[in-house]
């Protein structure tokens, strides 16, 4: 049922002690890097400062921004004799980014990703084809080296090629896939257009999908359509890749390894942690990584801590799938808002379309804020119907943002059409 | 000097009482797949069959046919519990071939390869970057797996995009790359575009070159070009990929890892051994593979074993670089003739260019050998000194075919052109 059934189910009170004992080894190990030296160095900050997890907060985060300044290996704090695999982002704007790896990193590393396929049942006995692509991009070698550790026939298809994808699945009998959302909806569209029903005509039953947020609605049609269990992954590749945080077969939210990363949520704003269950930025602390831990690194990803036990015995806390990035987060009258926690509440109505506006404008002395959302292709003209729509939105709307937002229902058509990352939040206020 | 002195530099009578054993071994294995149930059982062949190495001609081919038809799993010899990977050729005609790995297999391919690494001067110290494509193509996994097994920082570029090659060679400080011989000639051309002069702007000094046929000229050419030293390896994805044979720092041909290969160079139309140092087909059987073992598989490729000690001290066998493919062979009056052998010999003229013809034709009741072949560029056009030229190329093809062949030189541009494969050979005998 576990995979490191000690590990997994290690007594909060112990993991915390070994969260310390490593987090005062990371700050040892990071002292020798240029980058921690320095920043550490300033603020006098040694592994001694530590005698609890709170202790954390002592240290100052580490942004992008830093890894960017310090590029190539300024956070480098082994010999690079040591370092046996970089993976670095695409950098398209700037310097990339580069995560160095020890042997020792590597283990782990596979080690984390075979625990989480193991939690959703993938055996040595399973055929796992990884639609990621390969090199630099973490999603292909850390699924790779983590299904091999696990035992299970890996397939390494890589990205694209859908045709070979399919065949792939039919002739070897596949019984579990990695990939990002949308391309587990663009496979089963070609299975069927190939004339193979994925439920009926093949063995597929596991389906882990990251990288791309998706809604709880998204990931019921996708399990419908390919007739498996979708369970959703965490990773990014200044964590190492793949293997952070992952669902359990519960899927009520995804087991962090804490053992591995020490986690805290915090107001972007602010900087100062949240209660648990709000949400707020991810910031995560490597506790086991040699060649380059990373001491509060800002994810600038959202999410928040759900609270109370999980039914499947991990005691490892849970986050909540994605919330968007920080980066998009807005502030209306002293409130955080994140555009997802929007969406989230406007794709339940069956009666809506997908394309919205979020603006916020100042009126007289007050900030307002309004949503403009397209109605679905079917929806009546009914004024009174219409009404009662706007009434139920708005409702559902405050009690998620603790706002009153003003909702108008717009044609279909009507609101700007995005090719590439839709434009959510127009913010006409006076600075 | 040796990454396993005691493998690398074996008593030849050691090696092949190793052989004999793992043969023994091999076999034992195979007859649990259902193809080798059937082909050795239909000859009652067991590993009792085999006392010495030379009684593997008891034992029958394999063909990438008896692959395919087999498709996919029929000659794996495990469970597939203990197979954890596998690699599928893309089959662009027919059924690919695919084959599978238990962690064993993987294990020592990892191993073969860094044997081959540290034989050509790398080291833990190294930055190597692998420019093959990753997923199915055994170049990147293969190499991947096998750098870091040697402790060298990997650089997983895979394949395309050379701006990016280029940022990579010069901010990680690349020491060593892996590339097929016409995209290494690519990034030379692409580093000197960015103004970087890679023999002096860089810390290139080792390339790895393999999977496309090359000439010991084209080498040269791109070992001045980059400042480098350039080693031949060569692998197939039936022998699981590169670490089959590799260079080592005299460049005298490709040591062929013989505890792991037992080799055989045969003539591909009586399938009986050549003498040693004649081209013949290469015929390998893996000593070391546990999920699918492979006995006497016909490569295709052309090669011929190099005789006498090198000086490296290796007592691995070497095989000359490929001489193209068993295919291409054709006979006449009983010669086979493979034309890499009169490319070869073409090729080191500098009066003439790089576009010829082959054509076979019955005169009389004789099989004549014609060579067309186009001169070089600035090439003059004195009577005198074209017949000079033409009675050397015929002397010299004389010396490699053991046939006279009537040389024809022709105006450059006056043989049919080709976009893909050029025609090299036209058989117009009366069958």
């Amino acid at each position: 049922m576990y995979y490191q059934p000690e590990i997994e189910t290690i007594k909060r009170s112990e993991l915390q002690k070994l969260q310390v004992e490593r987090l005062k080894r990371s700050i040892d190990i990071a002292l020798h890097s240029p980058f921690y030296a320095k920043i550490l160095g300033e603020k006098g900050i040694t592994s001694d400062s530590i005698s609890t997890v709170e202790d954390i907060r002592k240290l100052p985060f580490t942004t992008k921004a830093d890894l960017r300044e310090y590029y190539p290996f300024g956070l480098v704090a082994t010999d690079m004799k040591n370092v046996v695999r970089l993976h670095s982002s695409s950098g398209t704007t700037g310097n990339p980014t580069v995560i160095c790896h020890s042997q020792h990193d590597l283990d782990q590393w596979a080690n984390r990703v075979a625990r989480c396929m193991y939690m959703v049942g993938i055996r040595n006995t399973d055929v796992f084809q990884n639609t990621s692509g390969y090199g630099m991009f973490t999603g292909g070698l850390g699924f790779q080296y983590g299904a091999e550790r696990l035992g299970a026939l890996t397939v390494p298809a890589a990205a694209g090629n859908s045709l070979r994808q399919v065949k792939f699945i039919t002739d070897f009998g596949t019984t579990a896939i990695h990939a990002i959302p949308s391309y587990a909806t663009r496979l089963a569209e070609v299975l069927f257009e190939c004339g193979i029903d994925p439920r009926k005509d093949t063995k597929l039953k596991t389906l882990i999908i990251g990288a791309e947020p998706h809604t709880e609605e998204q990931r019921k049609r996708i399990e419908e359509l390919l007739g498996v269990k979708a369970y959703n992954s965490f990773g990014m590749s200044e964590m190492s890749g793949p293997g952070v945080a992952f669902e359990c077969t519960y899927q009520n939210g995804l087991h962090l390894w804490e053992d591995c990363f020490l986690m805290e949520i915090i107001d972007p704003e602010t900087l100062e942690p949240v209660p648990d269950g709000e949400i707020g930025e991810l910031v995560l602390t490597t506790l086991d990584r040699d060649a380059m831990p990373l001491l509060r690194y800002r994810t600038r990803d959202l999410t928040r801590i759900i609270p109370g036990e999980c039914p499947c015995g991990r005691t490892h806390r849970r986050i909540d799938r994605l919330k968007g990035r920080s980066d998009d987060m807005f502030i209306v009258k002293g409130v955080n808002i994140f555009p997802m926690q929007i969406e989230k509440i406007l794709l339940q109505f069956k009666e809506l379309g997908t394309n919205y506006l979020i603006t916020i404008e100042t009126i007289g002395n007050n900030d307002e804020l309004m949503i403009d959302v397209e109605l679905g292709e079917l929806f009546t003209d009914d004024y009174s119907q219409l009404q009662q729509l706007t009434k139920e939105i708005t409702h559902r709307l405050k009690d998620e943002i603790l706002l009153t937002p003003k909702v108008k229902l717009v044609d279909r058509g009507s609101l700007p059409q995005s090719d590439g990352k839709a434009v959510r939040v127009k913010d006409l206020r006076k600075k």
